[in-house]
């Protein structure tokens, strides 16, 4: 970017953490005194993700929602973490950011996908509408443009997805089942209705909903998923250096996928 | 690996998760009667690393080693995952793995091989040592192979990590200031009458000693703090994304990295 | 995923490679027969993207664009991969990982878009319009919708873009020059004469549409920039193990990011 | 490392690349008038790598490494890559990414191993000792040390590796199988005659000793390795997208890993 020289120099600027030499700052608060002993990695995670601390129920609602993105077992990216861990057990951090990389449009995209289209919903209503009138015209957008709306279906957990059940449990104890929560399950009705089966109202579609009623935006919802499996990866390659699979999902897959084309060459080259 | 289809097939297993219509299993656990609203991430993680669930001492004492490890404001890592988001906004799980790929063997390796240091030093000496003699074997053994000590010195928290002291108190008072403890203590002792001058037992030596006590084995150590630093990732992403230091910084190192060099050729091609 | 047991397995297969105790077959061809010794590896590169070896003309425009994207000196992309060879220097492939992950939707997104717009534009009108047709509503539609063309506009190459008049030239050099390159051109003029100043063709508008010439996907351009660059940060990781600058850059940011915070806390907590 | 304000600024230099608005200049070349259109990404490679072009034979050999390491067919590292790609399409660069951070010690690690062995062992010896001699004592320290020799042994390429074949015959063609290469045979035979049974010299091997005849230097091998592979993965990488496997893999291997659990849980919660 040279030639660029022209543009005023910018001032770099992070309010996160300060360090001198006994002491260390985060967010406003004494990492030695006010942090460490105190609290646990998932307040650490509501301080980083909302810049203060969660009061007991907060608390309690944001743990939730990051135990349920934790652990899904064997999937994509705990199976590329496996088998990255297999070729460079020396780089344990390699393994996790392969596992990672996975969390895209797919898996962990619709819980920021929910969490927008509620947050948008209510700002475009600039609060005259019902909530069943938000839901009615979110089902019919979706439907006129053929998209699918996200956080709805699942394919194991039907026709109810038993994290959502206890998710929104945990929301009304806590006092986090509110307007975001009805219009998600507006949509759910409705959409149901429309369609004439019932939806299922998957965990991610949940978190979208209570991430809104915390206050998160959704541009960090995706980022809480990270975190949150980031905790579920090392269990994996734990088990991966005890017992290990990726060598064997290799040499089976290897086996099955050339079996057609093996020996098989083109023309002699001129 | 085809050609290697004479060897036998070996099963695939894993013990961490399973899933049915209505329920999830995690390591023993039912997911949303036994976890979701009960316990932290902090222990969630303790249950991904040791397969069992904490108690309350060693949830205070783990979720204080996390929190450690989490935060650190503005480092090579988090420039890197910030200059990453600059690139790929849409992808935010890329700046999170980007941020942990440099957590390799000068940062936060130390931690692992301070464990690994503790654990071997007890399993060779068989019990029938003091720990003093230990000690002194392992600063004789660093000294004479001009081998730095793991877990000691730091370029801004010196002469004391408030950390480690900190680290210290709540492994007192979590009943986890055991023998490893004493173990790095007695090296940081006889290390500094040897060299002459105090050593700054760092917090990555604190912790590596924890871990000992709590039983996570040396392997595990790397994990934990790549876990903990994917929850400060996601923090400095938000910030890059709300107030973005990484074009500027590109600018200036650009500017200054090629001024020497910048209109020279070699000789026009033949 | 189980419960989904019922489906019927689906055979796995890849037709890139196999290998037998003495021959490796990748893409029809005999590795060390055909391809080692013979081709470069630009050509190799054209291989795994079009599943055929290229001609002598499309060897000499594929590896022109290639060579055009490898290297940037000092952008985020290399930054990132400097500091994380920092932390990490004994996994140089966590290092150019780390490059490439910022390869997205900001900066080398834009041939992908480029070579999508036009491929579109073509298939859309099916023949009927003549080209300077087709131009028109791409600049009238990007206008109305207020977004911005891909492919144009560059903070330092400006008015001309150095690379995208060789391209071009290379281009017309090798029978590359077609309709797509036509098109291009033609949105560049009604584009600048819309908005009354002359637009700059990027060479990542010029690569998009070369790459239609030889038709390569949309879906496949992203890919070969990807390619390109991990050559270029190979070079970045061996210059920083030889003089890195990576830590200058850490001291120096987090010197001036924390100084507003440094030493302030938030109210002792209760 | 705020406190660290005392150290003297240096200066942040890089040799690679700079540009104006009419030129770029890479390593003293300039890109558009002597490197695009007229050498190949193999040569652009060598350039990163050496700081200087190839000549004719250097280009042939050093093409001829690259395109040994660009495909290995379903191997961990093109799995992993795949799967990430199954749950980010959208970011092509992160599955690159996944499937570049397995290349560690377990497989391309060799080729570093291999030319650090041999640069290592001419370098000790200072001339004075015959290949021979030199040879039997890099056989006796491996084996007093009950360490494998890097750079032998294949589970499908016995007895003799194609690949193996063919690079010494092109070092010998291009006038690059000189005292390294000697040397890593006379190990092989020493090694051999040792065991009793012919060893298997492998790709990565001859690789290894062919980097040493190129000059490059052994910290640089793997980065070799990592510009190749970068280049085959984007064509598993499209072979997914037009005909995914990941899923399938996924589906199978969750299915069987956990059938021994399914439905396991330990004891109700207090």
């Amino acid at each position: 970017m040279a030639g660029a020289q022209d543009e005023p120099s910018r001032a770099l600027r992070s309010e996160i953490a300060w360090s001198t030499p006994d002491r260390i700052g985060v967010l406003g608060h004494d990492l030695t005194r006010d942090l460490m002993g105190r609290i646990s990695l998932g307040d650490m995670a509501f301080l980083e993700v909302m810049r203060r601390l969660p009061d007991a129920r907060e608390s309690r609602m944001f743990n939730a929602v990051l135990i349920t993105l934790v652990e899904h077992g064997i999937v994509p990216s705990t199976l590329a973490a496996r088998l990255t861990y297999d070729g460079a057990p020396e780089a344990v951090q390699a393994a996790v950011a392969a596992g990672l990389l996975g969390l895209g449009s797919v898996f962990v995209g619709s819980t920021e996908q929910v969490a927008r289209l509620l947050a948008e919903a209510f700002a475009q209503a600039q609060g005259e509408v019902s909530p069943r009138a938000i839901a009615q015209r979110i089902v019919e957008e979706h439907r006129a443009a053929g998209r699918r709306l996200p956080g709805f279906g699942h394919p194991i957990h039907k026709p109810v997805d038993p994290r959502t059940v206890r998710l929104l449990e945990i929301a009304r104890e806590t006092g986090f089942s509110g307007r975001y929560v009805e219009l998600i399950l507006l949509v759910q009705e409705i959409a149901g209705e429309t369609s004439g089966r019932r939806l299922t109202l998957n965990a991610t579609g949940a978190i979208g909903a209570i991430c809104c009623e915390l206050g998160v935006p959704w541009t960090a919802c995706r980022g809480i998923g990270v975190m949150a499996r980031a905790v579920g990866l090392v269990g994996h390659i734990l088990e991966e250096s005890r017992n290990p699979i990726g060598l064997e999902i290799w040499r089976r897959v290897e086996d099955e996928a050339s079996q057609d084309i093996r020996g098989k060459l083109k023309e002699e080259p001129a």
